[in-house]
């Protein structure tokens, strides 16, 4: 395996863009179906599974084992599968599964493709609304209602002049909670609710900061390489990598970040 | 002026969606421009106005002196201007504006029409999805990417199985945060931060509650005409009129309605 290849390079992103193209009718077909049902994946919590959860990614297993059969799968809704070419594919179908079951159109389909480690190229995909994050390899850019046009995060560098987004209140564990509400305390404007769209939202230079806490790989991999590629700078609570997941920081700035990091940490 | 004249509803309705239209590429026009300023509307909070918000307005209140210039308007932005026709148009040019400086698309443009009192014929649109809600005077629909269809609330009964939307997590003051919270832990899931989206997503039948504090009436005049369209309810935290702002819970049912009354009051 050569990154370096042009030909590779650019199979990897037509393959990106082919999963996310097939998974926008499959998750459409359940959303804001008033039938739909969500099962809970966890006997202690709420945590919907869809139909469409599930559907998608098979239909981007079904891609993947024509086009790159050689390459491991790691998705959020089946088991992983092995791969040989030391390329792995990381599928959340639908990230933000309650936002989806409650009609908001801001969850996502993520895809990214790493060759171990930090993702090579990522999209976060808002089928609903007809607009792609897309970003690695070179490019970085969003395709939406108003058409195409780069990401590139905005200059944002002291804390009191950010915007800081997170999906709920809560972010994670007491501890968890109460570091980000230390953050929020210190940042110019706090939202909630966004799921993956927040992660699209920075690159796009919209806000600054994005802090998640109990992610899992497939929920960050794609927006670490769109944010990476439009400038920003994503990693855990202490600036070590963040493509396993836990507890997630991204920032749209070297200063931000760091900032971020001390008030997290609880300096 | 004769309300069940036919003609009249007509041109109410025609009038409505003509202003709604026309605020469509004027708060697109800034959106999502990264040299937006946002001025602080409010010396002790952060209250951004944009140009988006203040030319939105001048651009329905050019329409209404143009083809309704007998009517009231009440609009966020500039002066109420009186009318001698018995009828008012409430205005907020765009509703959520922190979420619009964010780069979020769930802000909406909200255009209602009174003959005193509560709405007659509301919109919520959001111009940048392409998505309109609208309802009243006999018709409750969504028109969005996907095309129209009609508004329904869904049938939930019981607040254990409810999903509870507001805007901010502390919702108001302390008393009013405090109140929320009890119902949010009554209720099957809690989201945030979609501004008047979410009275779109409870009218199509996605959600089943929104409560919010410290309304005004352009906040929540539209709402409740297409809430009330879709066969929901909108009353404040007692069950009184919310045409006025305040305090406001919008149910899809009144079993539900009456059971998150109880809950806020406290029993």
């Amino acid at each position: 395996m050569d990154l370096s290849d042009q030909a590779l390079r650019a199979e990897l992103m037509a393959t990106a863009h082919a999963l996310a193209d097939a998974a926008r009718p499959v998750t459409l077909a359940h959303f804001r179906d008033m039938a739909l049902s969500a099962d809970s994946k966890l006997t202690d919590g709420f945590d919907p599974v869809t139909e469409a959860d599930r559907a998608a990614e098979t239909v981007m297993r079904d891609l993947l084992a024509r086009y790159r059969p050689f390459d491991a799968i790691l998705g959020e809704e089946q088991d992983y599968r092995p791969g040989s070419s030391g390329l792995t594919w990381v599928l959340d179908p639908i990230d933000g599964t309650r936002g989806y079951i409650s009609g908001t159109p801001t969850w996502g389909v993520l895809v990214a493709v790493n060759a171990g480690g930090a993702p090579l190229y990522g999209i976060i995909d808002q089928p609903y609304i007809g607009e792609r994050f897309a970003g690695g390899l070179g490019e970085a850019w969003l395709k939406g209602p108003r058409g195409r046009r780069p990401l590139k995060v905005r200059r944002t560098r002291s804390l009191d002049m950010a915007t800081l987004f997170t999906t709920f209140p809560e972010v994670g564990s007491d501890d968890e909670g109460a570091a980000f509400r230390r953050l929020a305390g210190r940042a110019r404007l706090t939202r909630y609710g966004m799921d993956c769209y927040a992660y699209g939202l920075l690159a796009a230079g919209q806000i600054d900061l994005v802090v998640e806490a109990g992610l899992k790989p497939y929920d960050i991999q794609a927006p670490i390489a769109v944010i990476e590629a439009a400038g920003g700078i994503v990693t855990d609570w202490r600036g070590g990598p963040a493509h396993d997941g836990g507890r997630v920081l991204a920032a749209a700035t070297p200063e931000l970040h760091a900032q971020a990091c001390e008030v997290l940490a609880g300096h």
